[in-house]
């Protein structure tokens, strides 16, 4: 019953959904990075930040795996329409997960500059932004998972409210600045793993949109403006 | 004299001149931007600066069309080892150069926040730091042209003279701060768009190393350590 046309689909099935499961795994490893390096930062652990840094090199290996593997699917036959979107979007979801791992180690590295001077307060605000991008994270790698278009525009719609708290985090650090300048040096330290959080909420809505663009072969409707508001003149309102 | 394979070869290499030469041209784009970005920043003209940000889109097209190019031509035949790696690097190359043209986006972005309040000294280092990105992202643009590995290879090393004078401005932005509490929300601003402008050069090594694996087919040896310094544990040691 079975023809070698067969044969070829049915490889090139199993190796996609080989694929898809490397892709998601790579991607809990981005999202347990992330977890561990705001670990370290509230423990003050420098050395166990050092491991979080270490860890980055397995997903920069995963990701020049995944990309290596995707392009060599692609030769296994000629590609369709669906076929070709599913190859772009693994190797833009891979490269996705790379960054936000990149991300995470950037946020552990930081947190070894906090740990040589006093506490500030405001650290405690980056838990909560770095838990809401880690449960965005899982829900776009849940939808890519499942290629579940609705649950990844969900999510992504969702990233409005990380920046909605990253934008107030980001006052809150001013102001502490503005009031104490010895807090100068660890707040701009503090901002700059907050930025690297909320960038974390923009590859999970990339990896959204990329799930929507396999399952619907369309871009995901009213492309969303990147918004950073830290960045909108309007920030400098802010007291004295 | 020709056969048809010939033909196929043919084709598949007019067709990758061609993508090279698109993708060339998206790279001088959005180093345009990011001199035109510096521009409005220098000028205060928050005008040109939305004109900045807008162009952005035009990048972000060019980024999907060569995608969407790159992944087609692959069908044309069976690929070889180097074939591959040509896609790989386009695609990667390309999306480089998307990010370079969303920094450069933003940096226009932030010179509009920075326009409602009085000018700040230190926005005099960014045309320096810039500069040094721009031909940084040029010379690597030319090796890709080219698949000059030698040439990326020297542009690549250059990239630690930018992280020099980023982790120099970031220091004099810091001691600013503390000096004049008023400067802190105008110097948050420069502080980011400095970073953007040295994570445009972190894609141009990254575009480098892709030059060298078309070329030689392999990484780029002692891949380079990601050298923000700012974010290690020296930096507190500053003036008071």
């Amino acid at each position: 019953m079975s023809t070698p046309h067969d044969h070829i689909l049915k490889s090139y099935d199993t190796e996609l959904a080989r694929l898809t499961g490397e892709i998601v795994r790579m991607g809990e490893l981005a999202v347990n990075q992330l977890e561990a390096a705001i670990d370290v930062l509230m423990r003050r652990d420098s050395k166990a930040a050092q491991r979080v840094i270490d860890n980055d090199e397995a997903i920069d290996a995963l990701e020049h795996e995944v990309s290596h593997d995707v392009v060599r699917l692609l030769a296994l036959r000629q590609p369709m329409a669906r076929d070709l979107r599913e190859i772009l979007a693994a190797l833009r979801i891979a490269s996705a997960i790379e960054r936000i791992g990149d991300y995470a180690a950037n946020v552990a590295k930081r947190s070894m500059a906090l740990n040589v001077v006093a506490p500030v307060a405001p650290a405690h605000g980056l838990p909560v932004l770095a838990g809401l991008a880690a449960e965005l994270v899982r829900e776009v790698l849940a939808a890519y998972r499942d290629r579940d278009a609705e649950r990844a525009r969900v999510a992504w719609s969702r990233d409005a409210e990380l920046d909605a708290m990253y934008t107030g985090l980001f006052r809150e650090l001013l102001t502490y600045m503005m009031e104490d300048p010895r807090s100068i040096t660890p707040c701009t330290h503090l901002l700059f793993m907050a930025k690297n959080i909320e960038r974390i909420g923009d590859h999970a809505t990339n990896i959204a949109e990329n799930v929507w663009y396999v399952v619907h072969g369309e871009e995901l409707a009213g492309t969303r403006q990147k918004r950073d508001l830290t960045a909108s003149p309007q920030l400098p309102d802010l007291p004295r």
